[in-house]
C-alpha cells in the first residue's frame, strides 16, 4: 500500500470542520456533516459504488458481488467456520466507521476507518479481487454523541437500543431537537427506527479505528484486534441548590450545588481509582453561571468505565452514597439519571482469532471506548482493527498516526475483506 | 406614600426582561436594556425633567434649581456641615441606582433606586418644594457586570477606575466587545472614559438600594443607613491540562484540570469560612466540554469578599497555596488573575448620621455587595439607603419587598433629598 495514496485521500477529508486550533467540530447534521456526507457519496460515484443512506441516516458505498454467489464444496465460506451462529450464506461484509468527532476532537477517531475502507476497495481491485459477497462501507451518525448526547446514536437506532420517539426529541446545547436537526438538513426523522431486515442482509462487520491508547507504541505490529470493549456509560447528575448573592449570602445560610459537585467530581475518581476502572467528569453547566451569584443548579455527566460490570457497579453505588451524604450536608440535591449504559461486549472469539492469525498474530486488545461496532455486535459477528497511535492521544487534536501505520492499516483491512468475502 | 403610586409605577418595569421563570435577564446595550431607556426618558418627560446621557452611557434626569442660589447666612447649607471635605455649594444631588441584572436576577436590585427617585421628586413637588441645588436622578451602566464582567462598569469609567481601551474591549459571552454592543445600539464607544467635570458637579450622591441580606427582618425600620462596604474582588483562575479520551486515558497519565478546579471550589468556601469571609464560584466554563473527553481547561471565577483587607489578603493567600499545591500534584497548571478589586469603602460618617437621625434613628449596617455609591464614594460624600428584603435572596428571582416598605423607602430618600438640596 503506497502511503501516498492514502496522504491523498486524507488531505481532502483533513480541512472539514477543522478549528484554528487544529482540533474538529464535525457535529451530525450540520454543515461540516454535510460536506463530509457529500465528500462520501463522491467516493463511492468515483468507485462506481451504489450509494444509499439508510432510515437511521447512516451512510453506505456498496461493492456488489460480481455474480450470484456459487457454493464451491472444495472452498467453504470463510464466515460458516468463523462463527458458531446461524450461517449467513448471502450475507454482505460492511466495514466502515463515522465521521462526527467529540467536540475539538482529533482527525482520525472515526474518518479513519471511513478513508481505509475506500483504500482497502481500491487495493483489493488493484489485484483484480472479484467479491462473492456485498462489500459494504458504511458512515454511521452521531458515533461520539458530542451534539445529541447519546453515543452510537445511528447504530442504537438501528439496532432498536434506543426509541425512536426519544431520539427524536433529544436536544442539542443550543435546545434544538434531533428531528428539527435533520429537517434543517433536508433529512426526514420521520424513518428514524429499528432496522432489522438490514442487520439480517449482513454477515459480518470489521471496524478499523486509531488505537486509543499507547499499547501499541514500541510494538512490532502496526495493528491489532479487539478483544472486547469494557462495560461502560453516562450518567447525568443534577445538583440543585438555591441562587443567592455571592457576597451578601451568609456561608451557614447557603445551598450552594457548586460545592456538592466539586466534591462529586473528586469522589467519582477516587471511587475509580479504589475499583480498578475510570470516571472522568468533563462536561458541566451552570446556572445562572454569574460571578457574583451562587448557582442555583449545576449539571455535570459522569463518564465511568470498567474491565468488567461487577466493577462498574461498584463504582457508581459508591460515587451515589458519598455523593448523596455530601449533598444532605450542603443542603442540596442530588439527581443521578443513566444516559446510556453499556455492558461489556466480547467480539466474536472466533473471528477475532482468525483475523489475527490471518494477520500473522496481530496482538489483541480490549478497549474502554465505545464503538458502532460494539452495538453492531448483539446482532452481527464483528471485529475491529486497531491502527497505532504512539502518543495514545485520544479525543483531543494530539491523536495522531503515522502514513505508514495508516498504509499497514489499510493492507490489513484489506486482507480481512479478501478472505471474508473474496 | 402611597403604596398604589409605587405598584402603578413599579408594574410598568415589571415586565421587561423578565423570563418565564421571573428572573431578569436585562443585560447592556441588550433590547431589554434600551426599552429600559426608553421608559427612563419616558419618565423624565413626563415629570419635566431634562435628561442626558453621559459619555459612558449613564442616563441622567435633572431637575435643575429653580433659581440662582442665595447663600442665606441664618441657614448654612446643610452639605457644608455633613462632610469635612471642601464644600461644593454649587453641587446637585444626584440620586439613583442601575437597571441591569445579573442572569436571571431578580427585580430590585437596581431597578428600585431608579423608581423611588422618580417618585420622590414626585412627593417633593406634591409639597410645592423647590430645590436650591439641582436633583439629579441617575442610571447607571452595567452595574453587575453581568454582560461584560466588570461590576460597576458604568460609574468605573466616569471616575477613571477602569482605562476606556480596556472598558471598549471587553467582551460578552458571545464574544461581542462592548464598543461593538454599543455600536449595535446606536451608542458611540469612542467617547468613553474619565468625566470629571460632571463629578465636580455633584455635591452628594444618594444610592437607595434593596437590602442584601437579613438584618431588617423583624426590625421596627424598613430603611438602613449603609456604614460601609466589605472590601471584595472577583478573581479568573485558569486550570490547565491535557484533553484526552475519558474512556481510554489510565488515570495515572491524565492531566485532569476538573480534579484541580473541583479541589478549588472546596477550598475556596474553606478558606473563607476560617478567616470569616465569604468566598463563591459560581460560574465555570469547561473545554471542550464533552462527556467523553477529560478537560482540556477549565475556568472559573472566584467572588470573595470580607470584612477588611487582611482577612481578604488570608483568604486570597491560603486559595492560592492550597491550588497550586493541588495542581502539581494533578500535573495541571493554575493561574490567578484579578478582574476586579476593591478596597473597603467606608461612606461618609458625617452624612451617614445626618440620615439616619433624619429618619428617626435609622440603623446603620455594612454590606457586602458593591455598588455604584462605592466606586463614586471616592469622589463624591455618598450614602446608601437600604429597604428591607425579608427572604434576604439576592440576586435571583427570590429577591422580594413589599410594596408598603418599597413606600418608606421613597419616604426616607425624598426626606434626604429634602434635606439636602431644598
Amino acid at each position: 500500500m503506497d502511503t501516498d495514496a492514502f496522504r491523498r485521500l486524507w488531505n481532502e477529508l483533513e480541512p472539514i470542520g477543522r478549528t484554528e486550533a487544529g482540533g474538529y467540530l464535525r457535529f451530525s447534521w450540520t454543515e461540516s456533516d454535510l460536506r463530509l456526507r457529500l465528500w462520501f457519496q463522491a467516493q463511492a460515484r468515483l468507485r462506481g459504488l451504489r450509494c444509499e443512506e439508510d432510515r437511521n441516516g447512516n451512510l453506505y458505498a456498496w461493492w456488489d458481488a460480481e455474480k450470484e454467489q456459487v457454493v464451491d464444496p472444495d472452498r467453504p465460506r470463510p464466515l460458516d467456520q468463523l462463527t458458531a451462529r446461524k450461517p449467513r450464506r448471502e450475507g454482505a461484509v460492511l466495514t466502515g466507521s463515522h465521521f462526527d468527532s467529540v467536540p475539538h476532537g482529533g482527525a482520525y477517531d472515526g474518518p479513519l476507518g471511513i478513508v481505509s475502507a475506500f483504500l482497502a476497495v481500491d487495493r483489493l481491485r488493484a489485484e483484480d479481487a472479484q467479491p462473492k459477497r456485498p462489500i459494504g462501507i458504511a458512515a454511521f451518525t452521531e458515533e461520539e454523541g458530542g451534539r445529541f448526547g447519546v453515543p452510537c446514536l445511528g447504530s442504537r437506532l438501528m439496532t432498536g437500543v434506543i426509541d425512536s420517539d426519544r431520539a427524536r426529541a433529544l436536544t442539542d446545547p443550543d435546545g434544538v431537537t434531533l428531528a428539527q436537526a435533520m429537517r434543517d438538513a433536508g433529512a426526514d426523522p420521520a424513518t428514524l427506527g429499528p432496522d432489522p431486515e438490514r442487520l439480517e442482509r449482513l454477515a459480518a462487520f470489521i471496524e478499523l479505528h486509531i488505537e486509543q491508547g499507547r499499547a501499541l507504541d514500541g510494538s512490532e505490529s502496526p495493528v491489532a484486534v479487539a478483544t472486547a470493549i469494557w462495560p461502560h456509560g453516562r450518567w447525568r447528575v443534577t445538583f440543585t441548590g438555591e441562587a443567592d448573592h455571592a457576597g451578601t449570602t451568609r456561608l451557614p445560610d447557603r445551598r450552594d450545588p457548586m460545592l456538592t459537585f466539586a466534591f462529586a467530581v473528586l469522589a467519582a475518581r477516587k471511587e475509580a481509582r479504589l475499583a480498578g476502572g475510570v470516571a472522568t467528569v468533563g462536561r458541566v453547566e451552570v446556572e445562572p453561571n454569574a460571578t457574583n451569584a451562587i448557582a442555583s443548579t449545576v449539571t455535570a455527566w459522569l463518564d465511568a468505565r470498567a474491565p468488567d460490570e461487577a466493577v462498574l457497579g461498584e463504582i457508581l453505588s459508591g460515587f451515589e452514597s458519598k455523593v448523596t451524604e455530601r449533598a444532605g450536608r450542603d443542603g442540596t440535591g442530588v439527581a443521578i439519571a443513566p444516559e446510556s449504559e453499556t455492558p461489556i461486549v466480547e467480539f466474536d472469539a472466533s473471528l477475532r482469532d482468525r483475523i489475527a492469525a490471518l494477520l500473522g498474530g496481530a496482538p489483541v486488545l480490549p478497549t474502554a471506548a465505545g464503538h458502532d461496532a460494539g452495538v453492531l455486535s448483539a446482532h452481527v459477528p464483528t471485529a475491529m482493527l486497531f491502527v497505532r497511535n504512539p502518543t495514545g492521544v485520544s479525543h483531543a487534536p494530539g491523536e495522531s498516526a503515522s502514513d505508514e501505520d495508516c498504509a499497514a492499516g489499510v493492507e490489513a483491512l484489506a486482507a480481512v475483506l479478501r478472505e471474508l468475502a473474496c
